[in-house]
């Protein structure tokens, strides 16, 4: 839907309802190029009914009709169906109206007047609901509609599709299961059987004369209902049907999955039936005011000549280009001789086309939006038939906004709010050239966005060999553990066999940037083989293989993909976007490489830093190894003094790419069992490299083991117990900023000290890094200023914030863990059945990728809250994939935090989104 | 403490702080049958001095004396160490009423006034702060004592206790480390070597006074300060030295351990010294108003004749007893004859005795409380130097709260209030007879209480078997899992060498009302020998141990035990307590055993009865694996329809057990894991014994495996995933109401959904549950009435419980893992660090233990708040370990819940904690 939907979002939040009118008006009639409706009125009229009265109150061809409001519907819903009082009269005055305009009688054997009926919501629900066509045909009007056609054969199919439409939609004779057969299209099958013809075409006018009357029979031996010849009778039946179609099960299904409220119902719109497919000049179609794909300005548009607007749907025939510049590309592109290339409706009806082109370009000013347009040629009388916004690109989309801008059809702001922000992520990976896309031969969860090619790998070592020797690889794993990280780090992409949308392969590579499709279930590897299946293909170790983890596909072999454009158009939207927003946006980056990525994405800061990853680099795992298996405090300190100018190296990168801007630091948080190998013969090994004993080890590994890690001895709590390691990593810290600040580098370390949960934890470990830095301080003669603060990721420590802010300089929600413990829910054992849970409707949304904003967003604007009453210069920010995620900034916006925090990759769409929420934007409920 | 400490706290809450007056009094003189100030002044004169205080304006024989109030406390420490103005000359007045009191002067060589300088806060802290005995002492006035007492030795050896006592407490001579000798206890080692004697008694009067020269000599070669001889300025330097003990580092662990405040401060006493020990006319005692072992009325206590009170306390010499009668008593049981029995003070100071007995009685009038009361007899005349509550046992403090109000002294409430709801845990367990009590071989954690004895076996099977063919047995395990549980329940207790307090055997076992000893660490088990070790003890299978899981220690052998008696003044005092509580009771319990026990102790109903422990029980195991192992729908039916019939028995049982009252049956819970067996040899047998292939029995139990179970697929979340099981479940609910209607038993079964985060969860299971109880009452034709609530056990389900009340008629506050999430703390990993946590006061008590008000109370109030704004009749209680805690059923009594449930074995603690809330008592804070 692009922009309109956040346009929306303000609209209806600045007029909180519609007003209600004291006199009971239910039917607002449109045509003759005046209208009782309008845009503006689309929560009473519905999407199409709004739009029909606007351009019929511009004085643009709109076949006249009326459109029964939504109030109706919700009156019908809650009375038994029943109507209200004076609705009758309205429509009978209405349909009167629309009599006198076009000249014929509803009814009427000589001149007839036929109908539609179809349902309009106020939010799109396309092919949910009914529509009926056609309608106020019967034996005798269809005469009159063959005299005025001249066309027997136009005129009966017309009665046999109202038949079979009214049959079907109003009456409910349709196939009770799916194996069964639809009994319209047996009885179309039989006849085409009985005449020895194949195509629908080759029957006769009479054939289907007599389809009509043998629907009718079928009808009345199956339901043993009389069909209705009475047109009127046939209105209401259509009107309740269309009302009643709200409550179908895939509407209910449909509005439950887009969070629309079942109260908000739909409208009715009958109007005047137009034909494109009485006649060569007749002619049906569908245009776009710009290029939806790129944004291009100017017509865009197909149709078919000779054809009901349902035909082009169908696809049985192939469009024509609208313009003939588009019909000269389109032939030069698919290799047809421009006297071949089938003509363009600039060239067959140039006059329908001029007329067109005014239409669009007047409606996309009025409405300054790209609209999306659909048009019916009667006889060389061109009708409007819709209009409304256009979907896009998201390309399109940025160059639309931007365009409009420039052209002063928009002021900036607007600008900003016409793009979605999750749209961007299409921008922001390399991506598969559409036109290139072959044919995917499996599909999993689409984890991390971006499309990558590369060599197929098993195993994480590797996966870095192969890196060094210059390959581009795919690292294959059934699933990836924290020992596998050196290899996806090396790996283009990852593709898993296991896993959810929150496995571990998915969220590091979400954090890497690196494309990822996991949970790729039809996928069987074979690691002693070193091969895997799909299907009936095998890939053996270095095969190639392209992955999309922007929808989860994987193809065989090389596709080639594209680079995404940071600036151009792209860098003026969000220079503009920039300007509007208050929320700072920071990047969770672990190295300097992801540093210098966060900042070309616009990144002002690290917002989590995570010194773990650091362990696991090259030797340094061994050296944190050490100290884990050490017996005593000598020990100990001996692994700790090893590792200490490592993680000051790692500190001084990071501080120095990042120089100017701020970078919170996470000592170490999680388990020490996670550092040390499983499997009897990885620990084999490391007790052969450690020169350990490999009781002592498997002994370590058993007393280390939890039932439950994410609740275990982690985060704060091995600071308390091992206070060696935070003071190590903190000396780390204060060594790297003095250095710098030495060297005229301004730096400004944060150091976050996770999973308090009682302010006694923050109050003991601030202490000990605080006399830790004072002293690093005083060696090398600098002043050091490094705020201490906390992650609340614990509900008792956003309970107590207020307590906990007394020693904390800032707080960073960690909603990862947040949302674990607010649910109970581990994110590592929920996506069995969390999937289900979403398909069930049981949650709304995935609390790991969109803040619950009921629970977790409750903790979270009430720490702030505590917070800042204690402490009112405390720093508040999110850290943790909800700061990636649009609704969830927006949220942030609004409970006033400070900043957010997301992985590299997520940087601009937490920037618009803050940009959103600055412009009044609120997230979904 | 006994009730003392609660009636405190409802003191403490009624008159919130001591007026403070517009002039400045900062010492309140006593003696003379008159005093400044009274006993309710604790908070002003700390409690020793308030108790002096108040003997004295009884007219009771208090040494005179005057208290520095502990205002004077909080200016010294918050002042630099200054006084006040003012206090010099008040101190100097009231020293003069002394003098002129008792005709003697401060200093005067001739008849020196000599004083102690003690401590006294306002809650008791034995023997954490400083006292200075005989002060006034120098070169002169000890003289003076020696002409007075006619006794040189007596005079010198004041002196040199004085000089020893100020030289230690004020001036701070004292062993710098451990290891070091006291420099006086040196001095006087060397002196005896010199003389070439082995006592203290046996040194001369002379050696003596040399000894204090030469204490002196050594205080001034260490510390470089001359002793002070001015009796004034040793007086102030001795009530310096007792403020600042406020703050030695013994008092502010003691403070932190206990929750004093330091903000309180102590006061100061200074009262004249009198002597026990000036001869055969002299004694000094201590004596209870009613015994505080039995209760029995009557003055208990001991003396010694001619000895100082220190002496009673060092032990060294054995105390004589007050009455005849318990001295007669005496020697009968220690076999001592008559004629050889030391005497009593009734017989060898009867008017001293006479009149100590009517002290004591007037005290207890006075108190309406049982008095510990300390005395000093100089030359004959009787001195009364302290009285306060008495500590008692459990079973003497529901005697003497019964006998009182029966005597007229405290009515039924204040009865009701003298006894401490932990207390009573005492008495409802089997205890060892204290004189019977052997020396411990081991002690691991008190974690269940009791005390049991019986072989020894080390598997749960040989458990059962033992028990079957009528042995009692304890059961030794390492640790304890799920599977033991057939084996917990045949055992009389249960001994493990790991886990805390709240491990699975601990937990298990406190709900079964079990005696355990967890954590025992000198336990060495030996399973393939069925052997085990502790020290060089070897215990082999059969041996026989005894546990006493009050204490947590270890007995080889068989130790005899008693029984606890409920009815009597148990009985009485209980009824007292039900009359007051308007919190209801209830038991946690899963057996008709279990319930049967718990309405034997009082339970108003099951709040928690847990389906699983049905599970493991005998050969249902089997059908529960056939469930999870069946690989359709059908064979997952037909398991379930074996466990049907037995569900609905467990279900008929505890239903019948509990006529008449409510049974809260809490649907599966536990993930499924947690039903099949994990190692290869079990997997072989029951492969063998369910006839399936063992291979898919590993795929099954390989594809359950969690990362973190506690946030696993359990709960709820396995009633939506697969509806079967809690279908059935409810369907033998359903049945067995019906049953037992039919025989006209009053049943009233809950059915309560576990972890419910969302509302949808809770509609979705409520629907269908209520849809199966109607099939099943519409089959038996009776009118069902069964409520369905949930447990409120997640964060979530807290925060959103407004809308979770919507579906819910009742909640039950899983406080257990409510404080796991909470925290985000494991109970079963926690117990590694939580005890270090507990003992460095970074929690201050166990949050599994005691409900932790902050953070989980305050989800718990919130929740009923928002629970009962939505419905408000919805009922609200807790159930797991907290209902079972003191200070939480208080808690959920202030806050308004309905009932609380908990062991079988704590109901009465509940009850008599709910009376104690419902008199006004608090939770500490």
């Amino acid at each position: 839907m692009g922009g309109r939907q956040a346009q929306r979002k303000v609209l209806a939040r600045k007029k909180n309802a519609t007003k209600r009118s004291g006199a009971s008006k239910y039917v607002y009639f449109f045509g003759d190029g005046r209208a009782e409706g309008r845009a503006s009125k689309r929560n009473l009229l519905g999407g199409k009914g709004a739009n029909l009265a606007e351009m019929a109150g511009l004085g643009l061809p709109v076949p006249p009709g009326f459109t029964i409001t939504t109030e109706v519907c919700t009156h019908y819903r809650s009375n038994g169906k029943r109507y209200p009082v004076g609705l009758r009269d309205q429509v009978a005055n209405n349909l009167r109206r629309m009599e006198s305009s076009l000249g014929r009688q509803f009814g009427d054997p000589e001149s007839p007047l036929l109908v539609s009926v179809r349902s309009g919501a106020r939010a799109s629900m396309p092919g949910m609901m009914d529509t009926v066509l056609n309608l106020g045909l019967n034996a005798s009007t269809v005469d009159g509609l063959i005299r005025e056609s001249g066309n027997p054969r136009f005129g009966y199919d017309c009665y046999r599709r109202f038949v079979q439409m009214f049959g079907d939609v109003v009456l409910g004779l349709k196939p009770v299961s799916k194996q069964e057969v639809d009994p319209f299209e047996e009885i179309i099958a039989e006849k085409k059987k009985a005449r020895g013809v194949e195509q629908d075409t080759e029957l006769s006018a009479e054939d289907l004369r007599d389809l009509a009357e043998e629907f009718k029979a079928a009808i009345q031996g199956r339901l043993g209902i009389k069909f209705p010849d009475d047109p009127h009778e046939q209105l209401w039946a259509a009107i309740g049907a269309v009302f009643g179609s709200w409550d179908n099960q895939r509407a209910i299904t449909y509005r439950k999955l887009n969070r629309i409220p079942a109260e908000w119902g739909t409208a009715v719109n009958v109007q005047a039936m137009v034909f494109g497919n009485l006649g060569d000049d007749c002619a049906t179609g569908v245009a776009f005011t710009r290029s939806p794909a790129t944004g291009d300005k100017g017509l865009y548009g197909e149709f078919l000549a000779n054809a009901q607007g349902e035909d082009v749907v169908a696809g049985i025939r192939t469009p024509q280009q609208i313009t003939r510049a588009a019909s000269v590309e389109r032939a030069r592109s698919s290799d047809t001789s421009q006297s071949a290339r089938p003509p363009s409706l600039e060239e067959t009806m140039p006059a329908c086309c001029r007329e067109l082109k005014k239409i669009s370009r007047r409606l996309e000013n009025h409405y300054r939006d790209m609209q999306d347009l659909e048009f019916t040629i009667e006889r060389g009388r061109l009708w409007m038939l819709q209009t409304r916004a256009g979907k896009r690109t998201a390309a399109a989309a940025v160059k639309i906004a931007v365009d409009m801008a420039r052209e002063k059809l928009i002021d900036r702001d607007t600008a900003v709010l016409r793009v979605e922000p999750a749209q961007l992520d299409q921008l922001l990976h390399p991506q598969i050239d559409a036109s290139e896309r072959p044919e995917a031969i499996a599909k999993g969860l689409p984890a991390s966005p971006g499309a990558v090619a590369g060599e197929v790998v098993f195993s994480a070592d590797d996966a870095v060999t192969a890196a060094e020797s210059g390959k581009k690889v795919i690292l294959v794993r059934i699933e990836t553990s924290p020992e596998d990280i050196h290899g996806m780090n090396s790996a283009e992409g990852i593709l898993t066999a296991r896993g959810g949308m929150t496995s571990h392969a998915a969220v590091v590579a979400r954090g890497m940037g690196k494309c990822c499709v996991s949970g790729c279930g039809d996928l069987q590897i074979d690691y002693a083989n070193q091969s895997m299946r799909i299907g009936s293909i095998v890939f053996e170790r270095g095969d190639r293989l392209t992955l999309d983890g922007s929808n989860g596909e994987v193809y065989a072999g090389t596709v080639a993909t594209r680079r995404p454009e940071l600036a151009g158009d792209f860098g003026t939207f969000m220079k503009w976007a920039d300007r509007v927003r208050s929320l700072k946006v920071r990047a969770n980056a672990d190295s300097p490489a992801d540093a210098s990525i966060a900042r070309r994405f616009g990144a002002e800061g690290i917002g989590l830093c995570r010194t773990e990853h650091m362990f696991f680099e090259g030797d340094r795992i061994d050296a944190v190894r050490e100290m884990i298996l050490a017996t005593d405090s000598a020990g100990r300190q001996s692994a700790l003094d090893k590792l200490l100018p490592m993680q000051k190296e790692d500190f001084l990168g990071i501080l120095t790419e990042m120089s100017g801007l701020p970078v919170t630091i996470r000592l170490l948080d999680p388990p020490l069992h996670e550092f040390l190998p499983q499997t009897e013969k990885e620990i084999g090994e490391l007790a052969t490299k450690l020169n350990v004993d490999a009781q002592h080890l498997r002994e370590t590994r058993d007393s280390l083991a939890e039932v439950n890690p994410m609740l275990g001895h982690r985060g704060c709590r091995l600071g308390i117990s091992h206070p060696e390691i935070y003071e190590m990593q903190v000396r780390a810290i204060g060594e790297a900023a003095c250095e710098l600040r030495q060297k005229n580098i301004r730096v400004q370390p944060e150091i976050m000290i996770p999973l308090v949960g009682h302010v006694r934890e923050l109050s003991i470990l601030r202490a000990e890094s605080a006399e830790t830095l004072a002293a690093v301080a005083k060696r090398y003669g600098v002043r050091l200023k490094i705020p201490i603060g906390t992650m609340i990721e614990l509900p008792r420590a956003a309970l107590t914030a207020g307590e906990i802010a007394t020693e904390a300089e800032f707080f960073s929600f960690g909603t990862n863990d947040l949302t674990q413990t607010t649910f109970g829910l581990s994110r590592d054992d929920s996506a069995r059945f969390l999937t289900d849970y979403i398909r069930r409707g049981v949650f709304p949304v995935n609390p790991f990728v969109s803040l619950d904003r009921r629970g977790v967003g409750e903790l979270v604007s009430l720490a702030a809250r505590r917070g800042r009453k204690t402490r009112p210069d405390i720093k508040l920010g999110i850290c943790g994939e909800h700061g990636g995620d649009p609704d969830s900034v927006m949220f942030c916006h609004h409970i006033g935090l400070d900043y957010v925090s997301c992985s590299p990759y997520r940087v601009p769409i937490a920037r618009l989104a803050a940009a959103h929420a600055a412009l009044g934007v609120r997230p979904e409920d």
